[in-house]
């Protein structure tokens, strides 16, 4: 298997540099004084769709071969990817089916509906979601987008931490979530590709934390029943994304659901901007002084901006 | 009276430069598709202390001759005005008093803690307020800093605007909200200065719908027993502000709170920003089809982001 290279990401950033975001960094002297670090937050939460998911689901559409494209494309998901898979398919002019769960929030079924998307129900276990899939392809023979488990997109969510060490320069840490490990395994290839003095840590939950175990265990240790409230990270690494981690991510660190509760609390009441909770796992993993590094320039992918605003978990 | 004059604005905006944040201008492709509009976000949650009230604060401050500075700066506010005025006097390093009731929320008090301010607790009502702010200003010959009855003030508050009209240039409209007027009638002068194509129009709740009677009525008329969730605009017009008003706005609109409270969330939905209900009241006059010139390119003013994150209005 060949690993993606800092080179697929370049390629990657070329190729959706026309429909995605190149998303803001902001800062906080608030929160820079809170952590004594100098924090720069590469702000995924204003990417088209609401998430980085755009950026790999946008590169693996345009990679498609002509002929390829023109059956559609494919996934299973529950989340950001499968929004960001609709509207990618919505811009290239192909059609899209989504297989989701019946208990998919309101607001991200909403989403996939509104880029023009087809949605399949199935039940919400694994097994429902990969035989209505395998339904789905064969009578379209659609491409299959895995939302992590796929070059493409893996290289395309390697493109923000490309703008962010672009647009900042030297960083001493970057800081990123781990679920599937999509964008944290691009984020690594990303930062390894433009410096060698810029380390990459991932954060974890704790009650979905097979990414930690598989690290520590140097074998893939799937995760069965996650406990998070952070709804993008409770899927398991893939062979891809863990050969990748292994090779570029200096370590992984846990959080507990309320360190994530109140770090995502925070960003919303100093920094003003609506981060979902996998978002806030990073900064998180530094608020609750897990993260021991003594490092002064600190980058942090904030992943997404996608929560249902009537359900806000520190709201009882 | 001499009116704040485009000049006035301009040596604002030097004068506060070295500490306000320039905001980012923010755009959004799904409200330009709902308004049928191309709107352009001045981000003035993002300024220092979270609301455009900093830069009328700074300005005032910094534009005390030293002598009277040093005997430091007094207010009597229950909100944002009152944490910028503390920052404003710790950058420069003298004295602050805040006057504030004792039902001020918790979070803007905490904020005028934190920037080292003295709070003199009062009534709930404007005599209590007042007497108790003449007391500090005998005891201390402190410097009074109205809220927006104070040339300084109105010209910082300008500020925002002129940023806006310098980054996205002609623009068909600009929307502000008005409460005691200081933002508006600064934003007008800025606006008209800037380009004689541009109109300005206001918005305001319409339980507290002083600024469009006086407006109507071409007398100010005080507000009476105000009630609006949009806690930054129950104030009254002064003589400064609705002299401005009147010669440089060309209209005033009216919403319901349930227009604001829609708004507002629409905000935090689509732009993944926090803005507190004041800073929706704008756009509230857009999506309810108050505003009814055909406009193309429209500035919005969002005036602020500080919210009772647990008490959000749309969460019963």
């Amino acid at each position: 298997m060949d690993l993606v290279s800092f080179a697929d990401i370049r390629d990657a950033a070329r190729r959706i540099a026309p429909h995605a975001h190149r998303t803001p960094v902001l800062t906080s002297r608030n929160l820079n004084a809170l952590t004594q670090a100098e924090l720069f937050f590469k702000c995924e939460n204003f990417q088209r769709v609401g998430a980085f998911k755009f950026r790999g689901a946008c590169n693996a559409v345009f990679s498609l071969p002509e002929e390829a494209a023109s059956r559609g494309v494919l996934t299973h998901s529950s989340g950001n990817h499968a929004a960001a898979l609709a509207l990618s398919a919505q811009l290239r002019g192909i059609p899209a089916t989504v297989v989701m769960p019946a208990n998919a929030p309101g607001v991200k079924r909403r989403a996939v509906e509104s880029y023009g998307a087809r949605i399949v129900t199935c039940e919400p276990t694994l097994a429902s979601r990969e035989s209505t899939a395998e339904q789905v392809l064969k009578e379209t023979g659609a491409a299959f987008v895995h939302p992590y488990d796929n070059d493409h997109v893996i290289a395309g969510q390697g493109t923000a931490a490309l703008e962010l060490m672009e647009e900042i320069g030297e960083l001493d840490l970057v800081l990123a979530p781990v679920g599937g490990g999509g964008l944290l395994s691009g984020s690594a290839v990303a930062v390894a590709g433009c410096s060698s003095k810029t380390s990459v840590l991932a954060v974890e939950p704790a009650g979905a934390d097979d990414a930690y175990r598989s690290f520590m265990a140097g074998r893939i240790i799937p995760q069965t029943d996650p406990r998070t409230i952070a709804d993008g990270l409770r899927t398991s690494l893939s062979p891809r994304t863990f050969a990748l981690i292994r090779h570029y991510v200096a370590g992984i660190v846990t959080v507990s659901d309320d360190e994530i509760v109140s770090a995502m609390r925070l960003i919303w009441e100093r920094m003003k901007i609506v981060v979902e909770p996998s978002a806030a796992v990073p900064f998180a993993g530094l608020l609750a002084g897990k993260i021991k590094l003594p490092c002064r320039r600190v980058g942090i992918i904030l992943s997404g901006g996608n929560v249902d605003l009537d359900h806000l978990p520190w709201v009882t």
